[in-house]
């Protein structure tokens, strides 16, 4: 409030004293936002709700739509327009007609961007650009609060579209420095939208099979290098590694891939969906890239699975500022900026003490959940796979002979309110126009048949506890099934 | 934001010219606070939702519930106590346990008043004691923009309970000026709450009957001078007079009444329920008071019918400032801030002309009402009554025959949800220990059992015809019930 | 959903396996909803904001504000009205002008009672009836969560009122079953509300003087056995104890109070305003009535202090179901609901593990700041007050030399945001026309000046380092500043 | 409610007819429902905000986040997780941690889609799945209410990308059809972002000159048509045409286009950006896919600029189901549900009535805009150029004199709060690599320079009025100015 407006207060009130207080706490206030716009980092300690608030409408009332402060006479909604406030006579005002929705987005219309570039400051709405630059700033924070070097990771945007969409971008535009380039070359994983993201792109993925290291499904280096010799580095866009994954296999070795893409030129890109919450991944993402030892153009990484906000959102980090700044110039017009409000609000809410807090937390359940696994496994006739590099996700191997009647354990997992866990007996089948044998389990013939379970951020220990005691149960049971069906096809 | 932040915006922003924008636009946004803080008056023009809640936001943070801005480790709710940040040590923090709770009061937790009186400075809370105070300012305007004089209305205060416990409280400050005062002159209107707030607060009502002119129940002056002289004015706390009420039963004569009360030194407290809305019934008051020719000594005045809030709320006003101050004096402790928070945002969100408009739509969907019940009636054997001194409530007379069934009419329309239609038949029954002849009719005896209807302030004209539409196939049904539950008793 | 809608949903999605899965979660969270129906207790584990709002959205349509779906042609707020839909034609149909309100309300716009009974069921608005006797099971079963036995506590209601207001309420009530009663008892505590709840009611109040045992101030029941027997036991309403309060005075003796109320059938009032939160206080006021040794009529005890809501409500409960009923009854109309909502959301979000956790913390951190003021008071010439009766409250008596400048301790604590900290020195004064010695130390002379402090429900363990860190850092300046002042006082 | 709670309701109550009212209620309530999910187009009367809170909330329930309704210990946000409830134990679980982001998405977390198309069935959240899918076929509904043909719309998807994304996304799939073109012919339009979206999607645009008629810029139908004889039809991925566009630009002759697209095999994609406000656009859509005359893919069109959302959408459209199955196939991965759900909420709150209304409002808006510009023009040397075709857009020719100074008039008008209005000199400009002449004005050499205005969906008629007072009056300003500048130069 304006000093003049405290002068006001303090005339209603009859009492200067508490003014008084309330000026020294107004200070104290700004001083908090103050240092986010110097020091552009998430705050150590989360914000209030409050605070939040506070601040999301001082930033909104600096947008164009929100200009001037009346009422129209009719209708819901935001929208100014009184006599002394803004008048729209643009194709794009920024008009919400539901009060409902204008209030969900704390009366943000603009979105982000404009034609030229995603970042670019919007003249409309230089409040939702601050709000995204920050944001911007504060994820390149929050990856380094999560082990990123400063050398891997120069600057960080986000993008309000999810890992594929944000990949298919990074895609784009390093078609614009290598335009001869037609292969990506990408070791394989069973997701989908990976894939895609590399066809949907108008590129060709050229699949490079993992290799078997024990239990643990590993990149195989010299494949990827027999694969971009075989193509010509320049008819390579990039490799496209990954490190977050399903166990068995285990994050990609990006520092070996590092090498091998600074020796031959080719672009690195790391899909390190859910990467940030290793501590393990992270360390070797810095490895990889320590000392100019290796190249890594790009790590794209999801909102939601790293910072546990609604699905739509993805970081694009990486060593290079100039590549960074190149992805956002390549977007086209302007994007939704939920996304990027749910980050913002929640690093500023969470705060770097919080983060940590929960990465820790999430490291001891892991640990717990490996522990409790392999306990369940041991009386049950089964075992925890032995996959120490993948340090998020587990894998217990399944007993032959319910191997056959496996998708039935995970549809009754399921039923059971458990969500996430998988049991996975890959099958040959055609994606994206590629056939590929062992779907599912990364490998064209994986030993085994096995169920998944991970620890990710947010999870909580007693989470633990329950599923345990709930795959026990649903594991009875559906031995009893199996055993029912079995005497039934018997007796046929 | 603070100069200094606005600064730092447009370094972020690498653009100083998008933020000397939004620094003339906060200038103009600061302009209406400061117009407010000085006129203390409703805004003509409504706010927009988004300065509406930036306002909350400004005064909520300058509670001490919102001192410091850091978020506790867990927990959710509001609370502060961060390093910098406030620490409570008392019995009564402003804690807020949950977050969704928090938000509902957009971070207001310390209600308002102290234990001197409910509209002293609450030291904790100086933004809830600035929100009392301008819905308190802007409680008396909406009443003067309702057409009260400024003598009529001297000032206002709104109470956060309804308004039979707010006349208690009136009626328990004019006890301190006059301890010998043992009963209350009470024109019968058939009203439970009003008579339990005389016999809750401890009087003896003493019930005036009223009397018939033509269709219209009207006042009984000569009984009332009757009953104060009956028991010597030094015994009357008060004559407590009603404005507006179920049709047939008209506006009280407050003009008598006032003139009355002065000549004999009785105070007058007139429960002006919903009588805001009529221009007709705010006229009047005003007659009562003009040149000192009679006496109010307060009104009380519900806030969801009159301003449309949810119920919780009353406007206590009057002429004396000092009666208005000695009955906020006499609230005991701190009390809810949340009507007075519904009042200061629906009257800051309405604004004056909007509010004009919403009388003058009632007054025509008054006139539309009566005019499509009278021709209604007509066609149906029933007969609207003639009241035009009651300008809300409308009666129709039903036919003889269906009296007797009346009550089933009133549920069969709540049944086809029409809410607020009322079939009435006086019954004798004894409230708070008082025998009442013809209960319900506000006379011992009415002619004939009648319909009520009526139009308050929101309805919509389209409501009207949806009324009668399904009056009209409600009367059908009824008739048809009638009839057969007849011929089955004839036959028996 | 019903049951048709979720075939039809199965028909969009072509797909019935989700659905299934829908329904059987449904029915999960149905069987969640009749537990809380049918057993009418707090869950044991608090429910997630989702469940909270689902619940909340199924009673708000059950009310008639809610009838019918669709919106009118303009404006804002809820209101129904569609061609299906509700029609009001009476003068209070729950229409609420401003979406921002009707949201903040979750469309409950009702209030709560109607003009019989503040818990009677309100026909327009049954949804919002049954979020009220819900809350009241709730904070009953909440009460005994805190430690009262099924005795003490037969039954509770939950008054939108604050404890003056609602005391004030319980007086009315006595005064109908004690009519010839003028007087009311009251061990002396030296806060405004509770003094003036008993004058505003129209009470003389026989302020019964402590008496001191050690540091400790103590009810003085030889005292109260005289001064009910200096006016009658018929000429007093009843006896006013105070169970909660500030160090050095202890909560009264209840148990003695009782018994001696029992032997002379005086009514026996207990403001136990935030007693909730001490086991210590919950079994004294058990062991108070236990076996009918001893007389309770009503506890008065506020909802924001005990249970972390906005300032607003109080649960008002006793062993005689009936009397609880006797207040609500006499309460005159109706009432706002918002204290009610708070309350509902609150237990039903936070749950008994919960609330039990929040207790134990809070005894935790009375014995953590117990322990650091001690040690902080013995550095500093101090010492703290030897007061184990009250385990809520803690006093350090300050040194002679600063009790002349102790009103600037606390002032300059409460501008360093610590707030709740009080500095006493009794003052000689006139308080609702009652002169008091000594007021604000509950005594006529109490040997020292103190600084009071107390570990509330809510109040983090942080919160406690960081007090005495401050309170140490502005003792050594206010130290400062007075010795600077003498110094000037002296060289004049 | 289900039956057994409704049952316990009364029971509660002790009055079984408040619960049957409530039921039929319900009823009443559910029948909406039914209808949304039977007939899957817009409400005709648009839903109240309780009733699309209640809806959203049985819709959340189905989702797996909230699965389970018990809180965790401790932590805010949403996230299931009781003994009874869901277990997460994968990488993505729809956890949120900020309990302010859960609540704005109505605890929706999931987003839309699978790895293997936009528009499948999430199976952790049906519930989100349904809200897309309904959105889906109530905006292709809307489509028609704003004049759509069925022929032109058989279906629609809402994309969570703006436009310019949105049409990249429309190019990628056609490629797929495609995969031998390498152009975009493109009619000249001077926005960035639909070229940019042409070139990052790795196409080169054609662009074609537009040609003059009067003072519109027209389409040239031979020059498109040479262009595609220029490098063949195969070469060509399709004709990128635009309806809405800033006079004097009119939109493009889609008839024409339709007819030799359909005659050459060339695809057709309609840039109608906001195009769906005008109704005379969507009939020249409709025309040009009438009796399979003309041949049109898919039209883009932007929620925000339509149906007042924030930004961040796209309908894509089209005669072909199975084209517009192929887009949201061809996205990669999951996405934001934001934007959808803006859509979702304004659809069904608005009402197919106000939206036509709102359509209807809008025409008016342009015509007075049109008259009062006009008129305007006259008595400023000014003249309003004659772009009828154009029915949004309008353009004022200035004078020759104040050219030279142009840009400055449009700052001067953003500084005083109208946004929007744009001046125009074309101006010498190389975009995405390609040079313009004339940039701005559509065409190389515009004969004037001019001032746009705009009549959006939204505006309100008082809009115009303060648009054409401030205009004048900054005109004024802006004459004094360029004088006194002009006479400074001429003295130097």
């Amino acid at each position: 409030m304006d000093s003049k407006s405290l002068d006001l207060c303090a005339g209603i009130l009859q009492n200067g004293s508490y003014i008084a207080l309330a000026r020294q706490n107004q200070a104290q206030k700004t001083a908090l936002l103050v240092r986010l716009l110097s020091e552009r980092r998430m705050p150590q300690q989360g914000w209030t709700d409050e605070q939040v608030r506070s601040v999301l409408a001082m930033f909104a009332s600096m947008d164009s739509n929100n200009h001037g402060s009346t009422r129209p006479g009719s209708g819901s909604g935001s929208g100014g327009g009184g006599s002394g406030g803004g008048v729209g006579v643009g194709e794009r005002e920024g008009r919400v007609w539901s009060a409902m929705v204008a209030e969900r987005h704390s009366f943000l219309a603009h979105g982000v961007g404009r034609s030229g570039d995603i970042v670019a400051v919007q003249p409309k709405a230089p409040g939702s650009s601050l709000i995204q630059r920050l944001t911007h700033f504060m994820a390149a924070d929050a990856l380094r609060v999560a082990g990123a070097s400063k050398t891997l990771v120069a600057s960080a945007i986000v993008l309000p579209m999810a890992t594929g969409m944000s990949a298919l971008l990074v895609f784009l535009t390093l078609r614009t420095m290598r335009p001869a380039a037609r292969f990506i070359v990408w070791p394989r994983i069973d997701q989908k939208s990976c894939l895609k993201s590399i066809c949907t792109a108008g590129f060709t993925p050229i699949v490079v099979e993992q290799c078997l290291r024990g239990d643990e499904i590993v990149t195989d280096l010299e494949a990827v290098e027999a694969a971009i010799g075989a193509h010509g580095a320049d008819a390579i866009l990039c490799v496209f590694s990954t490190t977050s994954c399903f166990a068995p296999r285990t994050p990609d070795d990006v520092v070996g891939l590092a090498a091998l893409c600074k020796r031959t030129g080719v672009p690195h890109v790391v899909n390190n969906a859910y990467g940030v919450q290793s501590e393990r991944i992270m360390s070797s993402l810095n490895a990889a890239v320590e000392g100019g030892r290796g190249r890594i153009d790009a790590l794209v990484q999801s909102t939601d699975k790293n910072f546990m906000v609604p699905v739509g959102g993805c970081v694009v980090a990486g060593p290079d500022k100039a590549l960074v700044a190149a992805v956002s110039k390549l977007y086209p017009g302007r994007a939704s900026m939920s996304p990027i409000l749910d980050l913002f609000i929640t690093l500023l809410s969470m705060g770097a003490d919080t983060f940590r807090q929960l990465l820790a937390e999430r490291k001891a359940n892991y640990e717990y959940l490996r522990q409790r696994l392999a306990a369940w496994a041991e009386t049950r006739g089964a075992r925890l796979l032995e996959t120490p590099a993948n340090d998020i996700s587990l894998a217990v191997a399944l007993p032959d002979g319910v191997a056959a009647h496996a998708t039935q354990l995970g549809s009754m997992l399921f039923h059971r309110f458990v969500s996430g866990a998988r049991v996975v007996k890959g099958e040959n089948k055609e994606v994206c126009g590629i056939r590929f044998d062992g779907y599912g389990s990364h490998v064209s013939k994986y030993p085994c048949c096995y169920l998944n379970a991970a620890a990710a951020i947010g999870m909580r220990r007693a989470e633990v506890d329950v599923f345990i005691d709930r795959l026990d149960r649903t594991w009875t049971e559906f031995n009893a099934v199996i055993a029912k069906r079995e005497r039934g096809a018997a007796a046929e």
